[in-house]
């Protein structure tokens, strides 16, 4: 729904390190590493990402890599995000969660492979007060990039649906498969951490078209490439500290209620005009199709600039080329009416950064203030989670937090 | 998720008359009767039902016909029911506004016949507090079978998320459709109505299969045959009083929360003897397959029935032996967390009935009282509507109700 940096060029040149990974992971078979003419990069994970065309349906993703699943691969239709604090005072007993977890989604993945048409994805976080926790003792191991979000312009935040200890990021085919893993992931906390908070988003999933937001405009258009660009906007260097986050990426999710019922008042050129896009194509304003870089210094016949100066592309792209980059992967929510009556619907906004210092915060901190999208926009809940890197079967998510 | 009326034949007796409204609906190729070595009932609306087979997807369903569609049909994996208070103390905007929604409702169905990977259907209902809202002057129409439901022992029912004028049930292949088509229909009432509550639901659609609810269990599988069982069941007679519901319907809808942290710390064997069925056949625990009788008489080696006598499958039967029957058509619900920090989740119960007083309130007596999984279930919201029949492309929902 937002904080688009693009005028990026629409073809990747993908790393030779991921496509190297891709090989490994596919097998001999991965040198055929053309689809309808585009490189084969990787989905994050070593894994293929989504071929293109409307009915194709991406590869289930391993657990084990490099990186953790659910992240840069073409979204499921369903998400189920869980927030949960410890209960222990114990360090072992995080330990020994974080052990069940990985196992767990490592069978999830087994399943998903055995099932395709039943994919399912876990991912795992860390929360800042899990590391500044004094009796976990975690603190030396903290990030600097872990850092609490500043308040911004127009933040409704509800304290008691923001934060928390560890964050279960499930996503899968179908909303009840996302469910049932949760609760089994749930089942294995036993009485080290309870459930915070959770959020519910779905997506429409046709092929690798990108989907739409409840605004009705295509979300997330202006990604880093699969390659390099997004390896660099996503991942932590390898030689990046802490260690046991080298390899990682952090997660910044905010629950942004849209006001749909002014937004569906305005006729499409004027909401066309907010977002800087076509709502059908997804196309700039400028000229050309979704993929293409904005020409901000176009001009209508009235010398009026065609991508307005206060829309959302315009105003996402300024800071994009100081160079605060996101890979942003949001949900839709609809969790029906609100207390007074509103339609209480919008994004699940999931972002991933290297640094949200240098990624979500300095775009939010512009848009907030003159994005006119964000007339119709409220955010309602945040959160900050470090997702440690990928694991091997016989490790664990966040196994060098404990050396 | 409950109140099963089971141990009725596994196959249907068409009706003469729905196969020939499936004649008629179908054209000349509707003598084609037989798939999978099945009579081709009809789905409710003139519309065949689902093949059978796990691949199998369902036909769109028309808008016109005798019936409303989205009732008896094999359901669309999304639900989105909102219901409504009229603003308004005018009786012809409020038939205006049935007007414009069976005009869009007809629409919808038009587009899922366009694109039959996106289906969707609208079915429209009436509440008692509009029928007897004395500024509307529709008293002399209210339905005898339109009645309020009485309490029943453990309900927690929340009134603010419950009844209302007018209800908007919409199902969808995708829960972003669902959400589109509601705020279309919406956004159409204008000043004359406001949504009141609504609630989403999901299921997971594998052809025809039974769906399972959040209990791993599967759900409906009692439901009457297609034919003249499920039509005496579900639609009130032609000569029915009064005339602008004759060939409707009654749905009763029951929020459910399920209690599934005490229900998942049960082994299966214990969840089977609650529910009287196999968890993973549906099979009665009698012997035989899901839709095999069951044998109430059948004791195991201990001599104890083998389906025991608080099971939800007998208590429910008691009551079906006396002639109560519904036709089930839930859904499952994710609500994330109660205030309280409890799981959140169930079952939107639906069920159609063409008398409530012979229908859901003698069997949830039965059940609230003694059925075993009660113990882990709490309703929390509670509303019955009038759907009125079908209707014709140059009429409108409830028509009826103005002569």
């Amino acid at each position: 729904m937002e904080t688009e940096p693009t005028s990026t060029p629409p073809e990747a040149t993908p790393s030779r390190r991921v496509l190297l990974g891709a090989a490994l992971a596919a097998g001999a078979g991965a040198g055929a590493g053309l689809i309808t003419g585009r490189a084969v990069a990787t989905s994050g994970n070593g894994q293929p990402p989504a071929a293109a065309g409307p009915a194709a349906a991406s590869p289930p993703e391993s657990f084990y890599g490099a990186h953790q699943p659910g992240i840069t691969s073409h979204p499921l239709a369903a998400l189920r995000l869980t927030a949960l604090d410890v209960r222990t005072a114990r360090r072992d007993e995080v330990r020994r969660l974080l052990v069940s977890w990985s196992r767990l989604a490592g069978d999830f993945a087994a399943r998903a492979a055995a099932n395709p048409a039943d994919q399912i994805t876990a991912t795992i976080g860390l929360g800042r007060s899990l590391l500044t926790n004094p009796a976990l003792g975690l603190a030396p191991r903290l990030p600097d990039a872990l850092v609490d979000l500043p308040a911004f312009p127009r933040d409704q935040i509800d304290q008691a649906r923001s934060g928390g200890d560890l964050c279960l990021h499930v996503c899968a085919a179908h909303p009840g498969t996302a469910f049932a893993a949760t609760r089994e992931l749930l089942a294995v906390a036993g009485s080290a951490a309870a459930p915070r908070w959770s959020v519910r988003g779905f997506l429409t999933v046709n092929g690798a078209e990108t989907p739409r937001n409840l605004l009705g405009f295509k979300d997330s258009s202006g990604n880093p490439p699969a390659g390099e660009a997004r390896d660099a906007v996503v991942w932590t260097a390898p030689e990046s500290e802490p260690q046991w986050m080298a390899g990682g990426t952090y997660l910044v999710m905010r629950r942004i209620r849209a006001d749909l019922d002014r937004w569906d008042r305005l006729d499409r050129a004027q909401q066309e005009r907010i977002v800087g896009r076509d709502r059908h194509t997804g196309a700039p304003l400028s000229t050309g199709a979704e993929n293409t870089p904005a020409d901000f210094a176009a001009t209508g016949p009235d010398g009026q600039p065609l991508i307005p100066i206060d829309s959302h592309l315009r105003r996402a792209n300024l800071v994009f080329t100081r160079g605060a980059r996101i890979h942003r992967r949001g949900y839709n929510y609809d969790d029906g009416l609100t207390p007074d009556g509103r339609t209480d619907a919008g994004a699940i906004f999931l972002s991933y950064q290297a640094d949200p210092r240098r990624g979500f915060i300095p775009i939010h901190t512009n848009l907030a203030n003159a994005d006119a999208l964000h007339r119709f926009l409220t955010h309602t809940a945040s959160a900050v989670f470090a997702i440690p890197p990928g694991c091997a079967p016989d490790s664990h998510i966040g196994a060098l937090l404990w050396t």
